[in-house]
């Protein structure tokens, strides 16, 4: 069942922290990358400008969990940490818009991202949050 | 087949960029925290006070994956990044004197970390690596 994600999280996702995007190889072996991700609604979207492995996975198990890390310790020293997990849909087209506003938030506001030269359509990964796990004020109480 | 980790890799795990550690759940599923990584010759270790969810994981399915960023962003804005794929074994013992260096590393080189009350032998994960994937100078030329 799809959640709506807490206030925190959100702000954690819209601040810039880098995404590491997990899905399932064909073997069942997990496979990693970071990317740069956004909201769309209770949605985590994510733009890739060409079919890569994490793609071609996605359409074979929607299965997907996409972790962040907030920049300020806690006070032990360790990091907050989101997990999101959730189904995936691959959707073909808007990269380039998408990477394009990303990048305004990951880099600086007046940044221009270069898309590859083309460009291609490229596709949109977009995720349905179900379950949230890590430590933060996201998991408070929980 | 291990792998001997790259310099420029070993550097990035020294360097205390913060690990996301991924397993499989009993159901195939991804499973995602962040901890705090060190090396042990070409082994990357990491200790653990409790029998969390990622021990009874890998001791089920010893498949692993780690994925580290760098602090430094590339030119098109994007950061390096570093994945380790692997297979992982559970020792029981060990967490407190592996956390307390870890620390030193990831917090400040004074920082005595407080490990939980007991305090329990705790666990250390050992990744033997088999194979690195990414954007950065230790994927350059693959």
């Amino acid at each position: 069942m799809p959640i709506t994600l807490p206030e925190s999280a959100r702000a954690l996702i819209r601040s810039g922290a880098l995404a590491h995007l997990v899905t399932l190889d064909p073997d069942g072996g997990p496979q990693v990358s970071t990317v740069w991700a956004g909201l769309d609604g209770d949605h985590i979207v994510t733009g890739h400008f060409g079919n890569y492995r994490k793609l071609r996975n996605l359409r074979r198990d929607p299965r997907i969990a996409i972790s962040f890390a907030g920049a300020e310790p806690l006070p032990n020293g360790m990091h907050p940490n989101l997990v999101v997990y959730g189904t995936a849909e691959v959707t073909e087209g808007g990269a380039a818009e998408l990477v394009g506003a990303l990048a305004r938030v990951y880099v600086a506001p007046d940044f221009e991202y270069q898309a590859p030269p083309g460009p291609p359509p490229g596709y949109v990964v977009r995720t349905t949050v179900e379950r949230i796990s890590g430590v933060g004020p996201w998991t408070a109480g929980s």
